[in-house]
């Protein structure tokens, strides 16, 4: 990181995290290596209040916010990342390795805010958690044991992505999407799916999320995947609001009705 | 780690450790990174025998080695690193910061054994442990925190130290869209823009490629700019075929017709 801008750009999200002991470990690592912005997904609050109020504990977990949804958490951010310790499974998502995926970071930090996610100490991230990265990082532990400790898995992360002081860090010209317009864009096009009966539900159905929720997850991933800069989400916007009108307009005399 | 018989010949030792889910979270780290010999010098009796009865204990805490002295625990290794949080104080020792000394490490490993040392919770190496050392790793933590949670610090260095020297970028697995696809999902995409009424001329002008060009293009090159894989390209004219179609059955009801 060559500017302390740089690593305040990046959330540090925690995800459904059950243990004192780990947020409090998280937190210190990110103190250690110069991060200070972190976020807490749906926490177990038990944990929570107790790692906040531990003696020694980070003067960044007082600040740190509290979310009840991943897309709340990751709302202002242009990429997101997600940590894995599964390797290439059918994940549907690019994995890349700690050491490879370090740089690409370092680089969007250089002008905008990312978010690196981690999953709970159990379960780790859940395909719906998963649903909202662009791509996963995977720390290179052995095949046979890859399941890293929560507060040893975030200083890794940070140590890998704070190295390289000296680094070279080109300005980047594409100005990515941040995550709340590509959620629009997700929801638009989902909508016009379900008008068009590529989606099997029918729109009264659309508000229990569950029933199709993995082919929600499927279009989400692919939204993330295109790479959209904040100018073209605003053109694809007005292609599928115009569409979904359009199909809407039509509905009375198609078969969801 | 080129190969296990190098990862083989590391000591991880830790001196006076005295809190049992620190010297837990060191054997996991162990693990998880491939390093399986484990010593502890004179530890917090207590605690030792906790981390090694915990539920999940890793199996190498078992079979760890317990030591009363330094000396004792480096005996058989012809290179001796100690970890420090501290800079270059009076240390009158070299120190390496981790990425730098990592390197250095992986040499020696190919021919012969190594110790690295880590201290106490509360006070790091002592002098006197220092003194068995041939130099020392520093992890380049910020100025202003400089001391790591031990487990957090082992996990940190044997991550580095795994660190494949000769990590290459492996080619991607994105199979990208060939041109022809991105034209069928740019004509489908078009098709329905015109259906819709996002773009003005009737379909039966659409021959007439001419008159909405400039919006053509601008829709040519969104697609261009999604970097579609070649799956992708098929999901995204799977979905524009569904609306088309019900854009298209609907065509009698609607102002084209």
């Amino acid at each position: 990181m060559s500017a302390n801008a740089d690593a305040d750009r990046l959330r540090v999200v925690l995800v459904a995290p059950r243990n004192p002991l780990n947020i409090g470990a998280a937190a210190r690592a990110m103190s250690n290596f110069g991060f200070f912005h972190l976020r807490v997904v749906n926490p177990y609050e038990l944990a929570f209040r107790e790692a906040r109020s531990a003696v020694g504990a980070e003067p960044l977990l007082a600040r740190a916010e509290e979310f009840k949804t991943v897309a709340g958490a990751i709302d202002d951010c242009t990429l997101v990342v997600g940590t894995t310790s599964v390797g290439q499974r059918q994940l549907q998502h690019r994995v890349r390795r700690l050491d490879q995926g370090a740089p690409l970071l370092r680089k969007h930090l250089a002008g905008s805010r990312v978010a690196v996610l981690f999953g709970s100490e159990k379960r780790g991230l859940t395909n719906e958690d998963l649903s909202h990265c662009h791509w996963l990082l995977r720390i290179p532990t052995r095949e046979e044991h890859r399941s890293m400790n929560l507060g040893q898995a975030v200083a890794v992360c940070l140590y890998e992505l704070a190295r390289d002081p000296e680094a070279f860090i080109k300005p980047q010209k594409h100005i990515p999407a941040a995550a709340a317009d590509l959620e629009r864009v997700t929801s638009l096009l989902l909508d016009a799916l379900r008008s068009s009966g590529y989606l099997k539900c029918s729109p009264r159905d659309a508000h229990k999320r569950r029933s199709a929720a993995p082919t929600e997850e499927k279009i989400r991933r692919l939204v993330r995947r295109l790479h959209l800069s904040a100018s073209d989400a605003e053109l694809t916007l007005g292609i599928f609001r115009q569409i979904f009108w359009k199909l809407g307009s039509t509905k009375p005399s198609s078969d969801e009705s």
